[in-house]
């Protein structure tokens, strides 16, 4: 086995998941992602931990789901002649499946080993019938938060599709982000924290030639950012991870986002946002407009943020489609529509509510500027506390 | 896909688990299971079932168990310098694993679906280690036992390899004994049912000039005979089965196994078994002798009988080295060493009590006989309500 598979498993089970002796630890092994989950296995047997494995297959769950609609739309088809009765809908699925709920309520942490065979394995499925199920499975989901879970992937053939990239080449690009000294990072990313917990306005503005400015602002006062330091110990649930992230209101301005990303199997491209009194009023995407009008369309919160993030991972040094790493690269930051995590907010505040949380990413690594009360503290991409800054 | 597959999953899950709508289900998927599980999936969505997956690869349980060797004798190493110190014992394992526990308490079902990619997966863990694992999971074990639970293969390069069979041929194998009329197999089981189920002493008989003799009888009076066609509504649990089983006692004589068979990943070959009093007083084989004695010396009722079978599959043409197809091939018999089933007990009464249950089939198709009560049942594989018969 590749050491670095190893190393991989050590820092998901000690630095990121925190595994202690007699730990209930479930691990969801996607159908590539056998090696690392053979690692996981037995660094939780050398910690003396419990291990229920899951098998995270995406073309298991498109057969079920499929099995769903064949069902539903059989049923319709015997009683009346309106097509419509035949989608899928929330009340289809058992929103308190037995089994489930019994997992995560036992479980300590959930290790999620993402890495299929193809990442559009469920491009087939109706929308309406994923938007059911993911409605449906709410419970089930927060039970799953409310475990010290983590996410991350194994380097896959698939993956490195995705990314454009080869298959080495890949694997070397995923230990560049997963394996670094976390410990040092989570230093830095301190004091990114503290200027977003002692500031209250936040300011994004760029200015390039060949794309649509930016200009936006947004309030984050009484708001706490996290630390997001691939660790659970830090809430934070991605390795890798490396982002500083809060919990934005009252937005107002434009955003050009120019990092390409898929949104429910769709490509989505160039975004622009505009939003007044924390509320998106106008928007348009080069490619991907109808996904984007879909997500923003989900539900009241879907047009206000749920999220600011800066990027501060500097083992990422290029986009790969994958939001687990993308959001994370050094030189960016990134706003998500949707749903607040609860981490941000004032302890019994709840915050922006939503069923989606979608994630847009800027490069800012030239013309650009974030302000935190009207002092900059990042430009073109370098911090105020780098050498090369430039007031 | 196959459409064989989807015809396995169809008996699987209707036939053989009699799946409902809003059962909770769990499916546990081996490592080269994939398109079998994709195709039970698609299966319980139709039939509105929940579904969870658990993913049964022998890869992970090795690594977890290798872990916990590595901690175990990692521990022993700074204590003292007894080597035994380092041997895993049950309580290195926690007997009640909560998450475990829930799954198979909150599941109506359970389906296990097996063909990893290497039926010798698991064969450098220590032997202690295996059962210390076995004894701790009991409990585990019993709450799987109370659900609906059936056992099945996927076809895989492994378990052809296993068979000495090429790919293709090991397909139409399986498939020739797993899509069968179970309906009209379960109606001629249950005449040998009703034979064992009135009869009291049963006497098996062969007289072969290439090999020792056999002629053992045992009491099955007061128990009851299973009719396993491979449906939970007959208490039986295997896909393919097709074989008639009870818990016989008092067994005295001999009896030669000439088929020959894995036991803990030791070939067993040519087993002969002494019996006085119910229990083995001697015993040999032409090969694998120790790993028989390990099992003959597990505990007082390793040395017992649990199970007398009557293979009545003749879609199963063939020895495959797996007890799955092996123990249920038309023209067979088979004793178990080790654990009676409570199916074929008086309600509330114990039968032989053992942590193993270990399986020896010899051929019956020729030069041998079984009697019930002095009267021949079965003469060289023909059964008496067959053409041919000979009494």
């Amino acid at each position: 086995m590749d050491e670095r598979v190893r190393e991989h498993a050590a820092v998901l089970v000690d630095w990121s998941a925190r595994v202690e002796t007699g730990d209930d630890v479930v691990v969801s092994v996607a159908e590539d992602a056998h090696e690392l989950g053979v690692a996981v296995a037995e660094a939780l047997g050398e910690r003396g931990a419990n291990v229920t494995t899951l098998y995270g297959s995406d073309e298991l769950s498109r057969a079920y789901l499929k099995g769903v609609e064949a069902r539903v739309s059989g049923e319709g088809d015997g009683c009346d002649e309106n097509d419509d009765d035949a989608a899928v809908d929330a009340a289809d699925f058992d929103s308190d499946p037995a089994v489930d709920r019994a997992i995560f309520e036992a479980a300590d942490a959930y290790l999620r080993i993402g890495g299929g065979r193809n990442t559009t394995a469920t491009a087939d499925v109706d929308r309406p019938t994923r938007q059911a199920y993911a409605k449906a499975r709410q419970g089930v989901r927060e039970a799953r938060m409310d475990t010290d879970w983590v996410s991350t992937v194994h380097p896959t053939r698939s993956l490195a599709q995705q990314a454009g990239m080869a298959y080495e080449e890949y694997q070397e690009f995923v230990y560049d982000a997963v394996l670094r000294d976390w410990e040092a990072l989570a230093d830095e990313m301190a004091r990114m924290k503290e200027i977003l917990d002692s500031g209250d306005e936040v300011r994004i503005v760029t200015e390039r030639d060949d794309a649509p400015d930016t200009d936006v602002q947004m309030s984050i006062a009484g708001r706490t950012a996290v630390n997001s330091a691939a660790s659970v110990a830090y809430d934070s649930h991605n390795l890798p991870s490396g982002e500083v992230f809060t919990a934005p209101y009252d937005t107002a301005g434009e955003v050009f986002f120019d990092v390409p990303m898929t949104i429910d199997a769709t490509r989505v491209r160039n975004v622009r946002l505009v939003f007044e009194g924390g509320e998106v009023v106008d928007f348009a995407a080069e490619a991907g407009e109808d996904a984007l009008a879909d997500i923003l369309d989900t539900d009241d919160g879907a047009r206000r943020l749920g999220e600011l993030g800066i990027g501060m991972n500097r083992g990422i040094d290029r986009f790969t489609d994958s939001i687990l790493f993308d959001e994370k690269m050094g030189d960016t930051v990134h706003l998500a529509v949707g749903r607040a995590y609860d981490a941000c907010l004032p302890e019994g505040e709840s915050g922006n509510d939503s069923a989606v949380h979608v994630d847009m990413i800027s490069d800012v690594s030239a013309d650009s500027r974030m302000e935190v009360d009207d002092e900059v503290v990042q430009r073109d991409g370098t911090f105020r506390w780098e050498e090369g800054f430039e007031q």
